[in-house]
């Protein structure tokens, strides 16, 4: 098993699956976004009050690659790493696990950056400072 | 058939269906508040450009009857009236139809008001008068 | 503080609120949804296993009063009540409060029942059993 | 511009807009989802009646590269191309583009395969048939 420098649980909530009886394929994006925010609270960062200071964070490119669906009930927790790839840009990796049998559900890397209030890349030094002490560039998983 | 102010078409996504194969009842409240924000355009208010201008129409009360479920791939429509029950309230009365065989869906009460950038309840010219043309106090359904 | 039989506590997530910045309208019903079926499992009901049995619950109304907004990275939680309206109907009243200062938030009431696989309502003895044990059809709120 | 084998239109609605005011990055798979429905719609194959056939077609991979936000009341347009890229795997290249200025939103590559009803990857002729008519394994974009 790797090792994640933070973890989270979860619970598959009914409205989340569906017609085929599996949560929905978007779903995980939704489940993996409040993984990265709640981990972004334990280093200080709060996406919603950096918004509203003008620090926007986006997600430039999203790869997931679905090894096994979750269904209703299922009891699962998303594992993280982040990795800075330049001077504004990093990665999460984020994996999923079924918390019964410890099956890899989904492996994902986002890749964020953060813009200022006019939409462009900007590099913000408390952004800067909190990630640094839980990345390193060079840092192979 | 009941007459209406405004109608617009929907289709049913399959990510909008359940694992009981049918449309989500939270799934409603999308499409109706979609109704609601397009037939305001119609009349000139912008859900988003209010809030900008700090207007925040918000929804106090919702009551929605559910006769029949729509599934994947059903095309529908939603009719919608508006009736001024205050000087700051609104109802919509939205019903939704199969428009394969004109079956009742749903029907649904939306009571409205309009805020302030307080919070506080509060009547707006732009939207009194975009609203007065459409609805009148005493009128019955 | 009323007296409830259920209690749960959620998290409001960042992709849960609106442009408002405050939770939309519709992912009331998802958090409700949830607590009730979460409720369903401590009397022995699993809305996804009674579905694959052919007994499918559903709302047949649903009336929410909206008191105060939610917003990002607010903990809340829910009381339920059930009462049995007649053979095949239950209500469940739902309220949700802000865990922080325990401002009522919302108040519910959905009305529920069973159907079988022709679609039909059906009382079912398993379903009765164990309601039974939680509501009487007399008891006010 | 690159040219399409499938165009559909979409007009953002409000409630998928999130706290930043923009579409959230999760919606975005709910737009694609519906439009790889609605193509396979246009060569006779219904994800829905598949799925009650015992044929559950799955995505395995998903990229997506976020080029710029949608926002409320945006009208946009996907198009869409579909490879095949071996017996039982095809991938849809799908891009988002604005359609008041035809700026491209959004670009990506999903992965899908067909499973049995026991979960295994499996050929299946009918959807073979319906997609080979359009798409190429040696085509390239």
């Amino acid at each position: 098993m790797k090792t994640y420098l933070f973890k989270i649980d979860f619970l598959v909530r009914d409205y989340e699956c569906d017609l085929q009886g599996i949560v929905n394929n978007s779903v995980y994006q939704n489940y993996l976004e409040h993984a990265r925010h709640q981990f972004l609270k334990t280093v200080g960062l709060d996406f919603s009050l950096l918004f509203q200071q003008g620090i926007t964070l986006v997600v430039t490119r999203a790869e997931l690659d679905y090894r096994w669906p979750l269904k209703s009930g299922d009891q699962f927790w998303i594992g993280l790493n982040i990795h800075q790839t330049s001077k504004i840009r990093y990665q999460f990796h984020q994996d999923i696990y079924n918390r019964n049998d410890q099956r890899l559900i989904l492996s994902s890397i986002f890749t964020a950056t953060s813009l200022n209030d006019r939409g462009r890349p900007q590099s913000f030094p408390q952004i800067q400072e909190a990630l640094t002490c839980t990345s390193s560039p060079d840092q192979s998983e």
